[in-house]
């Protein structure tokens, strides 16, 4: 591995395209190697056990490919299996959770922090936890909401449509009246849903967890000296090349829609024999 | 000068406060000086000579003060004072153009960039030519449009407000049928705009040049290893000292406005002597 090596993100399915579009926005003269379990995909549902094996599964694939770097993408994998993979890994590792937690605790003003997620990420208490093992944490305010419609809505394409600006109220009403002013997006669909929840909630900040990973992913690199020289090719998108575990139907349309430009048919590979 | 500090960011006037407020989200462990030349704003209308001059004089005050990085806020003076500020640092200079530049070629899918700014600005050509200077550039088309009540909106905290709304629809319609996808905010003031403009362009990438800046500015103090070591106290807004070169009438509620939260008073300062 050297500075031209590729930077590895898995997830569980398609959702951490909008990690890795943060990451191709702080990092672009980099490669990358985008690994989506989706054979296995939601990994909130599984045992913590099972959870680290995909994981553990996920991480060497990577590393056989020789990356410089490996970003968590998922949520769940980033909350529960995070020892596990570093374990396991000779390259440095960016969960979701910790830079996001970080980033709240800065960014609130008032102290009232909101959390947003799917029933097992809420459920799972991954960024309460995270925020909780923070120096000032006991002086700040945690409202955490399940949203579950949040990722069918943005899967259906339906960012500004008036059902998914309804439900979006409904959902934020509880953080709206508790006067929130910094909201975790504790979800990789959830950013796509930035231009409705900052209309809605105006003066919020929302901390998008991929955005802060990539800003952690670039400090390290560059500590590290391993970050690629400046490309002279601007306009050419960064190198990437997809892998999935399972056919990836509608996945050109979905990487359309999370990353905005179109991308190249991923390869199907088997990650559970390695 | 070492890792402990400070980045000196020094504007026009109080619009930088946007830029140090991308400078604290991406370098949050460390300390900031500001100073806004507020005595001689706008430096648009002036000769070249006299913003170089002045450039000078506000390097000289932030390097007297031991910085061990210089954000130039200041489009304008990004824009005809880089290499006379170069010329008499003996630390990085970071200005607002080029990252912002690059940035917008990277983000564009159908090569159509957009630039807004003040007269001055837009008169300037600063951005088009920070653009026309780089590698693929003959490939993209630019459109530039002069936006001049935006920064009087934005003082008088009509962020939201449908004057604003109405405003915004007449300037940016020639960028709307243009269907430009990616648009520069080659103004400081210009980002407290974004909830109204994502609003009104869906889909559209906005270039806060501030936060790429701040992008550029994380690189380059990590490749330096001069990042300052994390804090523990995640709560603490960060270590801000700022200075003005004349009474700075409504300091205190426009830099709540721009940073999010209340700073301390400002120290008028004579830099002119310097």
């Amino acid at each position: 591995m050297n500075k031209v090596s590729p930077i590895g993100v898995f997830d569980s399915g398609i959702g951490g395209l909008s990690v890795l579009k943060q990451l191709m926005r702080f990092l672009p003269n980099e490669k990358f190697i985008y690994l989506g379990d989706t054979a296995r995909v939601p990994y909130g549902n599984r045992t913590p056990e099972i959870i680290r094996q995909y994981s553990k599964e996920c991480t060497k694939f990577l590393i056989e490919k020789g990356v410089k770097l490996i970003v968590v993408a998922c949520n769940t994998a980033s909350s529960v299996a995070l020892d596990a993979i570093r374990s396991i890994s000779d390259v440095p590792v960016i969960g979701m959770i910790q830079p996001a937690a970080i980033a709240a605790i800065r960014a609130t003003n008032n102290g009232k922090i909101g959390i947003i997620g799917t029933r097992a990420t809420i459920a799972s208490k991954s960024y309460s936890n995270g925020i909780l093992g923070l120096p000032d944490s006991n002086k700040v305010e945690l409202i955490s909401v399940a949203c579950p419609l949040f990722v069918p809505l943005v899967e259906e394409g339906w960012l500004r449509h008036a059902v998914t600006r309804q439900v979006a109220v409904e959902y934020l009403s509880p953080l709206i009246e508790n006067k929130t002013d910094t909201i975790i997006l504790g979800c990789t669909h959830y950013p796509l849903l930035l231009p409705l929840l900052n209309e809605l909630m105006l003066g919020v900040t929302f901390i998008d967890s991929g955005e802060h990973a990539s800003v952690a992913s670039l400090r390290q690199l560059a500590e590290l000296d391993l970050l690629s020289g400046e490309s002279t090719e601007l306009l050419k998108k960064p190198e990437i090349k997809f892998y999935v575990t399972d056919v990836p139907t509608q996945f050109i349309d979905t990487a359309l829609r999370f990353l905005g430009f179109a991308t190249e048919h991923p390869e199907i590979v088997d990650i559970s024999s390695i």
